[in-house]
Protein backbone atom coordinates (compact mmCIF):
# COMPACT_ATOMS: atom_id res chain seq x y z
CA UNK A 1 0.00 0.00 0.00
CA UNK A 2 1.36 3.40 -1.07
CA UNK A 3 -1.24 5.98 0.72
CA UNK A 4 0.62 10.04 -0.38
CA UNK A 5 -1.67 11.38 1.88
CA UNK A 6 -0.41 9.56 5.40
CA UNK A 7 1.07 11.08 8.03
CA UNK A 8 4.74 11.38 8.44
CA UNK A 9 5.85 9.26 11.03
CA UNK A 10 8.90 9.01 13.35
CA UNK A 11 10.23 6.03 14.77
CA UNK A 12 13.70 6.71 17.13
CA UNK A 13 14.74 3.33 18.35
CA UNK A 14 15.08 0.80 16.41
CA UNK A 15 15.52 -2.51 18.29
CA UNK A 16 13.35 -5.47 17.72
CA UNK A 17 10.61 -4.15 18.40
CA UNK A 18 11.33 -0.65 17.07
CA UNK A 19 12.03 -1.84 13.57
CA UNK A 20 9.22 -3.88 13.66
CA UNK A 21 6.85 -0.74 14.61
CA UNK A 22 8.80 1.50 11.80
CA UNK A 23 7.99 -1.92 9.51
CA UNK A 24 4.13 -1.52 9.95
CA UNK A 25 4.25 2.06 9.47
CA UNK A 26 6.09 1.69 6.10
CA UNK A 27 3.57 -1.05 4.82
CA UNK A 28 0.96 1.13 5.71
CA UNK A 29 2.04 3.74 3.66
CA UNK A 30 2.96 6.21 6.35
CA UNK A 31 6.50 8.31 5.13
CA UNK A 32 8.57 7.13 7.83
CA UNK A 33 11.79 8.43 9.26
CA UNK A 34 13.88 6.49 11.73
CA UNK A 35 16.68 7.38 13.98
CA UNK A 36 18.88 5.26 15.94
CA UNK A 37 22.53 5.34 17.66
CA UNK A 38 23.62 2.47 15.78
CA UNK A 39 22.68 3.28 12.27
CA UNK A 40 23.35 -0.35 10.78
CA UNK A 41 19.98 -1.60 12.47
CA UNK A 42 17.94 0.62 9.81
CA UNK A 43 19.36 -0.61 6.63
CA UNK A 44 16.55 -2.87 6.38
CA UNK A 45 14.17 -0.21 6.95
CA UNK A 46 16.22 2.01 4.51
CA UNK A 47 15.47 -0.57 1.87
CA UNK A 48 12.31 -0.73 2.03
CA UNK A 49 11.76 2.95 2.20
CA UNK A 50 12.52 4.94 5.26
CA UNK A 51 14.76 7.49 5.65
CA UNK A 52 17.56 7.62 8.32
CA UNK A 53 17.52 10.79 9.91
CA UNK A 54 21.40 12.14 10.96
CA UNK A 55 20.29 12.94 14.28
CA UNK A 56 18.07 12.95 16.53
CA UNK A 57 16.79 16.03 16.34
CA UNK A 58 16.17 15.79 12.50
CA UNK A 59 14.34 12.90 13.11
CA UNK A 60 12.22 14.68 15.33
CA UNK A 61 11.74 17.74 12.75
CA UNK A 62 10.95 15.15 9.74
CA UNK A 63 7.33 14.30 11.61
CA UNK A 64 4.62 16.01 13.91
CA UNK A 65 4.14 12.49 15.30
CA UNK A 66 7.33 10.97 16.77
CA UNK A 67 6.84 7.48 18.56
CA UNK A 68 9.66 6.55 20.92
CA UNK A 69 10.93 2.31 21.47
CA UNK A 70 14.27 2.62 23.44
CA UNK A 71 15.84 0.07 26.18
CA UNK A 72 14.27 2.57 29.14
CA UNK A 73 12.99 5.97 30.49
CA UNK A 74 16.51 6.67 31.11
CA UNK A 75 17.70 6.23 27.68
CA UNK A 76 14.89 8.29 26.48
CA UNK A 77 15.74 11.28 28.83
CA UNK A 78 19.58 10.63 27.65
CA UNK A 79 18.12 10.56 23.85
CA UNK A 80 16.06 13.98 24.02
CA UNK A 81 16.62 16.04 27.37
CA UNK A 82 19.53 17.71 25.51
CA UNK A 83 18.79 21.55 25.75
CA UNK A 84 19.25 21.72 21.71
CA UNK A 85 16.75 18.95 21.02
CA UNK A 86 13.31 20.94 19.54
CA UNK A 87 10.60 19.39 21.03
CA UNK A 88 8.37 22.55 21.26
CA UNK A 89 4.91 21.41 18.89
CA UNK A 90 5.78 17.59 19.04
CA UNK A 91 3.86 14.50 19.50
CA UNK A 92 5.60 12.09 21.24
CA UNK A 93 3.86 8.61 21.60
CA UNK A 94 6.83 6.76 23.96
CA UNK A 95 6.34 3.01 23.90
CA UNK A 96 9.05 2.27 26.42
CA UNK A 97 8.66 -0.12 29.03
CA UNK A 98 8.33 1.53 32.53
CA UNK A 99 6.09 2.13 35.54
CA UNK A 100 3.30 4.34 36.19
CA UNK A 101 5.75 6.71 37.58
CA UNK A 102 8.30 6.63 35.14
CA UNK A 103 5.33 7.74 32.72
CA UNK A 104 3.87 10.03 34.82
CA UNK A 105 7.35 12.14 34.69
CA UNK A 106 8.01 11.74 31.60
CA UNK A 107 4.48 13.58 30.83
CA UNK A 108 5.27 16.20 33.06
CA UNK A 109 8.74 16.72 31.23
CA UNK A 110 7.56 16.89 27.90
CA UNK A 111 4.77 19.61 28.41
CA UNK A 112 7.82 21.46 30.23
CA UNK A 113 9.78 21.51 26.68
CA UNK A 114 6.52 21.73 24.92
CA UNK A 115 5.83 18.58 23.59
CA UNK A 116 2.47 16.90 24.06
CA UNK A 117 2.93 13.42 24.94
CA UNK A 118 1.45 10.00 25.07
CA UNK A 119 2.43 6.84 26.97
CA UNK A 120 2.05 3.35 25.57
CA UNK A 121 2.56 -0.23 26.62
CA UNK A 122 3.04 -3.16 23.90
CA UNK A 123 1.34 -6.33 25.08
CA UNK A 124 2.78 -8.13 22.04
CA UNK A 125 5.90 -9.61 20.66
CA UNK A 126 7.56 -7.76 17.56
CA UNK A 127 6.34 -9.87 14.79
CA UNK A 128 2.78 -9.81 16.12
CA UNK A 129 3.38 -5.91 15.59
CA UNK A 130 1.17 -4.36 12.43
CA UNK A 131 -1.61 -7.23 13.27
CA UNK A 132 -4.99 -7.02 15.07
CA UNK A 133 -3.38 -9.40 17.66
CA UNK A 134 -0.79 -6.92 18.82
CA UNK A 135 -2.60 -4.86 21.32
CA UNK A 136 -1.30 -1.75 22.51
CA UNK A 137 -2.50 0.35 25.48
CA UNK A 138 -2.10 4.25 25.53
CA UNK A 139 -2.87 7.04 28.11
CA UNK A 140 -2.90 10.94 28.38
CA UNK A 141 -4.37 13.25 26.83
CA UNK A 142 -7.64 11.89 24.81
CA UNK A 143 -7.46 14.41 22.18
CA UNK A 144 -4.16 13.46 21.40
CA UNK A 145 -4.82 9.67 21.01
CA UNK A 146 -8.08 10.63 18.68
CA UNK A 147 -6.06 12.51 16.73
CA UNK A 148 -3.50 10.02 15.92
CA UNK A 149 -5.69 7.49 16.28
CA UNK A 150 -5.91 6.46 12.69
CA UNK A 151 -2.15 6.46 12.31
CA UNK A 152 -1.59 4.03 15.31
CA UNK A 153 -4.22 1.64 13.71
CA UNK A 154 -1.06 0.82 11.24
CA UNK A 155 0.58 -1.16 14.52
CA UNK A 156 -2.31 -2.95 15.81
CA UNK A 157 -5.18 -2.90 18.28
CA UNK A 158 -4.74 0.57 19.63
CA UNK A 159 -6.22 1.24 22.82
CA UNK A 160 -6.94 4.54 25.17
CA UNK A 161 -7.19 3.73 29.01
CA UNK A 162 -7.50 7.52 30.44
CA UNK A 163 -5.82 10.76 30.74
CA UNK A 164 -3.61 9.47 33.40
CA UNK A 165 -0.50 8.96 32.04
CA UNK A 166 0.63 5.84 34.46
CA UNK A 167 -2.48 3.71 33.30
CA UNK A 168 -0.90 1.89 30.39
CA UNK A 169 2.11 0.50 32.57
CA UNK A 170 0.10 -0.52 35.27
CA UNK A 171 -2.39 -2.29 32.92
CA UNK A 172 0.35 -3.79 31.09
CA UNK A 173 2.03 -5.28 34.18
CA UNK A 174 -1.75 -5.97 35.64
CA UNK A 175 -2.23 -7.81 32.37
CA UNK A 176 1.44 -9.55 32.54
CA UNK A 177 0.02 -10.96 36.20
CA UNK A 178 -2.97 -12.87 35.34
CA UNK A 179 -0.89 -14.47 32.22
CA UNK A 180 1.80 -16.05 33.88
CA UNK A 181 -0.74 -16.61 36.74
CA UNK A 182 -2.94 -18.94 34.31
CA UNK A 183 0.06 -20.17 33.11
CA UNK A 184 1.49 -21.61 36.44
CA UNK A 185 -1.96 -22.60 37.33
CA UNK A 186 -2.08 -24.62 34.25
CA UNK A 187 1.25 -26.18 34.82
CA UNK A 188 -0.02 -27.00 38.73
CA UNK A 189 -2.76 -28.99 37.68
CA UNK A 190 -0.59 -30.44 34.44
CA UNK A 191 1.87 -31.49 37.10
CA UNK A 192 -1.03 -33.40 39.07
CA UNK A 193 -2.20 -34.69 35.88
CA UNK A 194 0.91 -36.22 34.64
CA UNK A 195 1.26 -37.87 37.70
CA UNK A 196 -2.13 -40.21 36.71
CA UNK A 197 -0.36 -40.55 33.39
CA UNK A 198 -2.86 -37.95 31.76
CA UNK A 199 -1.01 -35.98 28.83
CA UNK A 200 -0.75 -31.87 28.91
CA UNK A 201 -3.15 -32.07 25.87
CA UNK A 202 -6.16 -34.16 27.07
CA UNK A 203 -6.01 -31.72 30.23
CA UNK A 204 -5.68 -28.46 28.74
CA UNK A 205 -9.58 -27.84 27.07
CA UNK A 206 -10.32 -28.40 30.93
CA UNK A 207 -7.92 -25.60 31.96
CA UNK A 208 -9.05 -23.83 29.46
CA UNK A 209 -12.61 -23.84 30.09
CA UNK A 210 -11.73 -23.01 33.77
CA UNK A 211 -10.12 -20.42 33.06
CA UNK A 212 -12.90 -18.45 30.95
CA UNK A 213 -15.53 -19.52 32.91
CA UNK A 214 -13.81 -18.05 36.51
CA UNK A 215 -13.09 -15.01 34.37
CA UNK A 216 -16.41 -14.06 33.29
CA UNK A 217 -17.48 -13.92 37.16
CA UNK A 218 -15.04 -11.01 37.22
CA UNK A 219 -17.16 -8.11 36.25
CA UNK A 220 -19.76 -9.41 39.35
CA UNK A 221 -17.20 -9.94 41.45
CA UNK A 222 -15.69 -6.74 40.78
CA UNK A 223 -19.08 -4.69 42.08
CA UNK A 224 -18.68 -6.28 46.05
CA UNK A 225 -15.27 -4.92 45.51
CA UNK A 226 -16.26 -1.04 44.37
CA UNK A 227 -19.05 -1.23 47.02
CA UNK A 228 -16.52 -2.37 49.83
CA UNK A 229 -19.07 -5.23 50.49
CA UNK A 230 -18.10 -8.85 50.27
CA UNK A 231 -21.66 -11.28 51.00
CA UNK A 232 -20.71 -15.02 51.03
CA UNK A 233 -23.43 -15.21 48.01
CA UNK A 234 -21.67 -18.36 46.76
CA UNK A 235 -19.29 -19.44 48.72
CA UNK A 236 -17.26 -17.92 51.83
CA UNK A 237 -13.59 -18.26 52.69
CA UNK A 238 -13.60 -20.49 55.27
CA UNK A 239 -15.36 -22.86 52.88
CA UNK A 240 -12.55 -22.01 50.41
CA UNK A 241 -9.43 -22.69 52.43
CA UNK A 242 -10.43 -26.16 52.76
CA UNK A 243 -10.48 -26.78 49.01
CA UNK A 244 -6.97 -25.05 49.30
CA UNK A 245 -5.61 -27.52 52.26
CA UNK A 246 -7.03 -30.03 49.59
CA UNK A 247 -4.95 -29.20 46.90
CA UNK A 248 -1.87 -28.16 48.77
CA UNK A 249 -2.16 -32.05 50.58
CA UNK A 250 -3.14 -33.81 46.88
CA UNK A 251 0.29 -31.98 45.34
CA UNK A 252 2.15 -32.80 48.02
CA UNK A 253 0.59 -36.55 48.16
CA UNK A 254 1.69 -36.95 44.30
CA UNK A 255 4.62 -35.03 44.58
CA UNK A 256 4.16 -32.02 43.07
CA UNK A 257 5.04 -28.19 43.77
CA UNK A 258 3.07 -27.14 46.48
CA UNK A 259 4.71 -23.30 46.33
CA UNK A 260 1.46 -21.89 44.65
CA UNK A 261 -1.05 -23.76 46.41
CA UNK A 262 0.67 -22.62 49.57
CA UNK A 263 0.93 -18.77 48.81
CA UNK A 264 -2.95 -19.15 47.79
CA UNK A 265 -4.03 -20.51 50.81
CA UNK A 266 -1.58 -18.27 53.14
CA UNK A 267 -2.95 -15.17 51.32
CA UNK A 268 -6.80 -16.49 51.97
CA UNK A 269 -5.80 -17.51 55.89
CA UNK A 270 -4.62 -13.93 57.05
CA UNK A 271 -8.02 -12.75 55.64
CA UNK A 272 -10.08 -15.07 57.82
CA UNK A 273 -7.33 -13.92 60.93
CA UNK A 274 -8.22 -10.94 59.92
CA UNK A 275 -11.94 -11.65 60.31
CA UNK A 276 -13.39 -12.17 56.96
CA UNK A 277 -13.76 -16.00 57.03
CA UNK A 278 -17.52 -15.69 56.66
CA UNK A 279 -17.17 -13.36 53.57
CA UNK A 280 -16.54 -14.11 49.80
CA UNK A 281 -13.57 -14.03 48.12
CA UNK A 282 -13.06 -10.84 46.82
CA UNK A 283 -12.27 -9.07 50.03
CA UNK A 284 -8.95 -10.96 49.46
CA UNK A 285 -8.43 -7.45 47.81
CA UNK A 286 -7.54 -6.30 50.91
CA UNK A 287 -4.43 -8.43 51.58
CA UNK A 288 -3.42 -7.41 47.82
CA UNK A 289 -4.05 -4.10 48.50
CA UNK A 290 -2.20 -3.72 51.44
CA UNK A 291 1.05 -3.01 50.88
CA UNK A 292 4.04 -5.38 52.12
CA UNK B 1 -42.43 -34.28 37.15
CA UNK B 2 -42.96 -37.55 38.56
CA UNK B 3 -41.84 -40.54 35.92
CA UNK B 4 -42.53 -43.98 37.08
CA UNK B 5 -40.18 -45.23 35.39
CA UNK B 6 -37.07 -43.74 36.87
CA UNK B 7 -34.24 -45.60 38.27
CA UNK B 8 -34.78 -45.40 41.96
CA UNK B 9 -31.84 -43.59 43.90
CA UNK B 10 -30.39 -43.65 47.19
CA UNK B 11 -28.96 -41.03 48.72
CA UNK B 12 -26.36 -41.52 51.40
CA UNK B 13 -25.11 -38.66 53.33
CA UNK B 14 -27.39 -35.30 53.62
CA UNK B 15 -25.32 -32.14 54.68
CA UNK B 16 -26.22 -29.44 52.46
CA UNK B 17 -24.87 -30.80 49.26
CA UNK B 18 -26.23 -34.29 50.21
CA UNK B 19 -29.46 -32.82 50.23
CA UNK B 20 -29.11 -30.78 47.01
CA UNK B 21 -27.92 -34.12 45.32
CA UNK B 22 -31.58 -35.60 46.94
CA UNK B 23 -33.51 -33.08 46.00
CA UNK B 24 -32.72 -33.04 42.44
CA UNK B 25 -33.06 -36.61 41.62
CA UNK B 26 -36.88 -36.13 43.44
CA UNK B 27 -37.43 -33.31 41.20
CA UNK B 28 -36.26 -35.75 37.99
CA UNK B 29 -38.76 -38.15 38.93
CA UNK B 30 -36.39 -40.84 40.65
CA UNK B 31 -37.89 -42.89 43.25
CA UNK B 32 -35.08 -41.57 46.08
CA UNK B 33 -33.97 -42.93 48.87
CA UNK B 34 -31.99 -41.43 51.78
CA UNK B 35 -30.15 -41.83 54.88
CA UNK B 36 -28.44 -39.84 57.12
CA UNK B 37 -27.13 -39.97 60.58
CA UNK B 38 -28.82 -37.00 62.10
CA UNK B 39 -32.71 -37.98 60.74
CA UNK B 40 -34.21 -34.50 60.58
CA UNK B 41 -31.53 -33.38 58.13
CA UNK B 42 -34.29 -35.39 55.80
CA UNK B 43 -37.20 -33.96 57.15
CA UNK B 44 -37.96 -31.28 53.83
CA UNK B 45 -36.88 -34.49 51.62
CA UNK B 46 -39.34 -36.87 53.05
CA UNK B 47 -42.26 -34.03 52.45
CA UNK B 48 -40.97 -33.84 48.81
CA UNK B 49 -41.43 -37.24 48.46
CA UNK B 50 -38.05 -39.25 49.87
CA UNK B 51 -38.46 -42.28 51.86
CA UNK B 52 -35.84 -42.40 54.81
CA UNK B 53 -34.38 -45.41 55.09
CA UNK B 54 -33.83 -46.34 59.23
CA UNK B 55 -30.20 -47.93 58.19
CA UNK B 56 -27.62 -47.60 56.04
CA UNK B 57 -28.07 -51.27 55.41
CA UNK B 58 -31.44 -51.04 53.79
CA UNK B 59 -30.42 -47.72 52.32
CA UNK B 60 -28.49 -49.75 49.82
CA UNK B 61 -31.06 -52.22 49.44
CA UNK B 62 -33.18 -49.72 48.03
CA UNK B 63 -31.90 -49.18 45.41
CA UNK B 64 -29.43 -50.30 42.88
CA UNK B 65 -27.84 -47.08 42.51
CA UNK B 66 -26.13 -45.12 45.99
CA UNK B 67 -24.74 -41.62 45.92
CA UNK B 68 -22.97 -40.91 48.75
CA UNK B 69 -21.66 -37.63 49.75
CA UNK B 70 -20.22 -37.50 53.59
CA UNK B 71 -18.15 -35.55 55.75
CA UNK B 72 -14.76 -37.52 54.30
CA UNK B 73 -13.54 -40.78 53.11
CA UNK B 74 -13.09 -41.72 56.32
CA UNK B 75 -16.73 -41.35 57.43
CA UNK B 76 -17.58 -43.20 54.12
CA UNK B 77 -15.52 -46.59 55.35
CA UNK B 78 -17.31 -46.03 58.89
CA UNK B 79 -20.45 -46.23 57.62
CA UNK B 80 -20.18 -48.86 54.45
CA UNK B 81 -17.45 -50.55 56.25
CA UNK B 82 -19.37 -53.13 58.78
CA UNK B 83 -19.41 -56.60 57.63
CA UNK B 84 -23.20 -56.83 58.56
CA UNK B 85 -23.53 -54.12 55.72
CA UNK B 86 -24.23 -55.78 51.80
CA UNK B 87 -22.75 -54.23 49.31
CA UNK B 88 -22.55 -57.36 46.66
CA UNK B 89 -24.16 -55.97 43.65
CA UNK B 90 -24.46 -52.59 44.80
CA UNK B 91 -23.28 -49.46 41.88
CA UNK B 92 -21.58 -46.58 44.28
CA UNK B 93 -21.01 -43.24 43.39
CA UNK B 94 -19.08 -41.44 45.64
CA UNK B 95 -19.15 -37.86 45.48
CA UNK B 96 -17.17 -37.12 49.01
CA UNK B 97 -14.39 -34.55 48.92
CA UNK B 98 -11.13 -36.40 48.95
CA UNK B 99 -7.89 -37.13 47.23
CA UNK B 100 -6.83 -39.28 44.56
CA UNK B 101 -5.75 -41.86 46.91
CA UNK B 102 -8.34 -42.29 48.64
CA UNK B 103 -10.44 -42.74 45.49
CA UNK B 104 -8.34 -45.31 44.30
CA UNK B 105 -8.26 -47.46 47.79
CA UNK B 106 -12.30 -46.93 48.09
CA UNK B 107 -12.47 -48.37 44.41
CA UNK B 108 -10.18 -51.49 45.71
CA UNK B 109 -12.34 -52.01 49.21
CA UNK B 110 -15.26 -51.50 46.73
CA UNK B 111 -14.15 -54.29 44.62
CA UNK B 112 -13.62 -56.66 47.17
CA UNK B 113 -17.26 -55.86 48.61
CA UNK B 114 -18.82 -57.31 45.07
CA UNK B 115 -19.42 -53.73 44.35
CA UNK B 116 -19.17 -51.34 41.78
CA UNK B 117 -17.72 -47.95 42.09
CA UNK B 118 -17.26 -44.84 40.80
CA UNK B 119 -15.54 -41.70 41.66
CA UNK B 120 -16.83 -38.42 41.66
CA UNK B 121 -15.70 -34.94 42.12
CA UNK B 122 -18.58 -31.63 42.53
CA UNK B 123 -17.05 -28.48 40.77
CA UNK B 124 -20.26 -26.38 42.26
CA UNK B 125 -21.75 -25.45 45.15
CA UNK B 126 -25.61 -26.77 46.61
CA UNK B 127 -27.84 -24.50 44.89
CA UNK B 128 -26.71 -24.72 41.55
CA UNK B 129 -27.20 -28.98 41.89
CA UNK B 130 -29.64 -29.76 39.21
CA UNK B 131 -29.30 -26.97 36.99
CA UNK B 132 -26.13 -27.20 33.91
CA UNK B 133 -23.73 -25.07 35.71
CA UNK B 134 -23.30 -27.86 38.23
CA UNK B 135 -20.22 -29.82 37.17
CA UNK B 136 -19.87 -33.39 37.97
CA UNK B 137 -16.67 -34.82 37.35
CA UNK B 138 -16.66 -39.12 37.73
CA UNK B 139 -13.95 -41.28 37.17
CA UNK B 140 -14.00 -45.53 37.21
CA UNK B 141 -15.14 -47.21 34.59
CA UNK B 142 -16.96 -46.19 31.73
CA UNK B 143 -19.27 -48.79 31.37
CA UNK B 144 -20.52 -47.98 34.74
CA UNK B 145 -20.93 -44.32 34.02
CA UNK B 146 -22.92 -45.10 30.88
CA UNK B 147 -25.53 -47.55 32.69
CA UNK B 148 -26.34 -44.56 35.18
CA UNK B 149 -25.56 -41.55 32.86
CA UNK B 150 -28.96 -40.65 32.20
CA UNK B 151 -29.86 -40.89 35.91
CA UNK B 152 -26.85 -39.16 36.93
CA UNK B 153 -27.88 -36.28 34.65
CA UNK B 154 -30.24 -35.01 36.92
CA UNK B 155 -27.65 -33.59 38.93
CA UNK B 156 -26.04 -31.32 36.38
CA UNK B 157 -23.43 -31.54 33.22
CA UNK B 158 -21.73 -34.85 34.29
CA UNK B 159 -18.77 -35.83 32.66
CA UNK B 160 -16.10 -39.05 32.65
CA UNK B 161 -12.86 -38.33 32.81
CA UNK B 162 -11.09 -41.81 32.12
CA UNK B 163 -10.87 -45.58 34.48
CA UNK B 164 -8.55 -44.42 36.97
CA UNK B 165 -10.27 -43.77 39.73
CA UNK B 166 -8.41 -41.13 41.34
CA UNK B 167 -9.08 -38.70 38.13
CA UNK B 168 -11.79 -36.98 39.30
CA UNK B 169 -10.24 -35.79 42.29
CA UNK B 170 -7.02 -34.36 40.28
CA UNK B 171 -8.68 -32.65 37.64
CA UNK B 172 -10.97 -30.91 40.84
CA UNK B 173 -8.11 -29.52 42.90
CA UNK B 174 -6.71 -28.54 39.05
CA UNK B 175 -9.49 -26.94 38.02
CA UNK B 176 -9.62 -25.14 41.81
CA UNK B 177 -6.05 -23.93 41.31
CA UNK B 178 -6.97 -22.12 38.13
CA UNK B 179 -9.75 -20.63 39.93
CA UNK B 180 -8.06 -19.35 42.61
CA UNK B 181 -5.33 -18.41 40.56
CA UNK B 182 -7.34 -16.24 38.18
CA UNK B 183 -8.86 -14.44 40.67
CA UNK B 184 -5.67 -13.83 42.44
CA UNK B 185 -4.52 -12.29 39.26
CA UNK B 186 -7.49 -10.08 38.84
CA UNK B 187 -6.96 -9.11 42.43
CA UNK B 188 -3.26 -8.12 41.88
CA UNK B 189 -4.31 -6.41 38.96
CA UNK B 190 -7.31 -4.67 40.44
CA UNK B 191 -5.06 -3.49 43.35
CA UNK B 192 -2.31 -1.56 41.14
CA UNK B 193 -5.20 0.35 39.09
CA UNK B 194 -7.12 1.19 42.39
CA UNK B 195 -3.92 2.97 43.16
CA UNK B 196 -4.59 5.39 40.17
CA UNK B 197 -8.50 5.55 40.64
CA UNK B 198 -9.51 2.84 38.28
CA UNK B 199 -12.63 1.06 40.03
CA UNK B 200 -13.03 -2.85 40.05
CA UNK B 201 -15.29 -2.88 37.49
CA UNK B 202 -13.93 -0.56 34.84
CA UNK B 203 -10.27 -3.29 35.24
CA UNK B 204 -12.35 -6.57 35.13
CA UNK B 205 -13.02 -6.42 31.08
CA UNK B 206 -9.43 -6.24 30.39
CA UNK B 207 -8.70 -8.82 33.16
CA UNK B 208 -11.17 -11.02 31.55
CA UNK B 209 -10.04 -10.89 28.22
CA UNK B 210 -6.46 -11.74 29.18
CA UNK B 211 -7.22 -14.35 30.85
CA UNK B 212 -9.35 -16.09 28.32
CA UNK B 213 -7.06 -15.03 25.55
CA UNK B 214 -4.19 -16.92 27.48
CA UNK B 215 -6.17 -19.66 28.04
CA UNK B 216 -6.34 -20.46 24.24
CA UNK B 217 -2.68 -20.96 24.00
CA UNK B 218 -2.63 -23.29 26.38
CA UNK B 219 -3.35 -26.47 23.87
CA UNK B 220 -0.47 -25.27 21.75
CA UNK B 221 1.45 -25.12 25.06
CA UNK B 222 0.71 -28.65 25.80
CA UNK B 223 2.15 -30.35 22.61
CA UNK B 224 5.61 -28.42 23.82
CA UNK B 225 5.36 -30.44 27.40
CA UNK B 226 3.69 -33.61 25.61
CA UNK B 227 6.39 -33.45 22.91
CA UNK B 228 9.41 -32.20 26.17
CA UNK B 229 10.87 -29.33 23.69
CA UNK B 230 10.41 -25.72 24.45
CA UNK B 231 11.39 -23.65 21.71
CA UNK B 232 11.27 -20.12 21.96
CA UNK B 233 8.34 -19.57 19.21
CA UNK B 234 7.13 -16.82 20.83
CA UNK B 235 9.28 -15.10 23.93
CA UNK B 236 11.91 -16.83 25.77
CA UNK B 237 12.29 -17.27 29.71
CA UNK B 238 14.89 -14.50 29.50
CA UNK B 239 12.71 -11.96 28.43
CA UNK B 240 9.66 -12.90 30.87
CA UNK B 241 11.66 -12.66 33.80
CA UNK B 242 12.45 -8.56 33.02
CA UNK B 243 8.77 -7.98 33.07
CA UNK B 244 8.64 -10.26 35.81
CA UNK B 245 10.95 -7.63 37.87
CA UNK B 246 8.91 -4.55 36.24
CA UNK B 247 5.86 -6.55 38.09
CA UNK B 248 7.11 -6.31 41.23
CA UNK B 249 8.80 -2.91 41.37
CA UNK B 250 5.47 -1.70 40.08
CA UNK B 251 3.57 -3.38 42.61
CA UNK B 252 6.02 -2.16 45.63
CA UNK B 253 6.17 1.40 44.57
CA UNK B 254 2.77 2.00 44.59
CA UNK B 255 2.25 -0.10 48.31
CA UNK B 256 0.65 -3.44 47.00
CA UNK B 257 1.47 -6.49 47.82
CA UNK B 258 4.01 -8.25 45.53
CA UNK B 259 4.25 -12.00 47.07
CA UNK B 260 2.86 -13.46 44.14
CA UNK B 261 4.81 -11.93 41.40
CA UNK B 262 7.43 -12.58 43.49
CA UNK B 263 6.55 -16.16 43.35
CA UNK B 264 6.44 -16.13 40.06
CA UNK B 265 9.95 -15.20 39.19
CA UNK B 266 11.40 -16.73 41.77
CA UNK B 267 10.03 -20.22 39.77
CA UNK B 268 11.17 -18.59 36.37
CA UNK B 269 14.41 -17.81 37.75
CA UNK B 270 15.21 -21.35 39.12
CA UNK B 271 14.43 -22.56 35.63
CA UNK B 272 16.91 -20.30 34.30
CA UNK B 273 19.45 -21.41 36.52
CA UNK B 274 18.32 -24.71 35.56
CA UNK B 275 19.54 -23.93 32.01
CA UNK B 276 16.41 -23.13 30.54
CA UNK B 277 16.11 -19.04 29.86
CA UNK B 278 16.32 -19.43 26.27
CA UNK B 279 13.51 -21.86 26.21
CA UNK B 280 9.54 -21.47 26.11
CA UNK B 281 7.58 -20.36 29.21
CA UNK B 282 5.96 -24.17 29.30
CA UNK B 283 9.48 -25.45 30.11
CA UNK B 284 8.65 -24.42 33.74
CA UNK B 285 6.39 -27.40 34.01
CA UNK B 286 9.50 -29.12 35.29
CA UNK B 287 9.66 -26.73 38.63
CA UNK B 288 6.35 -27.94 38.99
CA UNK B 289 6.70 -31.75 39.00
CA UNK B 290 9.74 -31.54 40.36
CA UNK B 291 7.86 -32.06 44.04
CA UNK B 292 9.16 -30.22 46.39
Amino acid sequence: MNNKTATPVTVIGLGRMGQALAGAFLKAGHPTTVWNRTTSKADQLVVEGARLAPTVGDALKASSLTVICVTDYKAMHELLGANDIELDGSMLINLTSGDSAQAREAAQWAEQRGARYLDGAIMAIPSAIGTAEAVILHSGPQSDFEAHRSTLDALGTVTHLGTDHGLASLYDVAGLAMMWSVLNAWLQGTALLRTAGVDAATYAPFAQQIAAGVAEWLPGYAKQIDNGSFPAEVSDLETEVRSMAHLIEESEAVGVNAELPKLIKAMADRSIAAGHGGEQYPVLIEEFGAGR
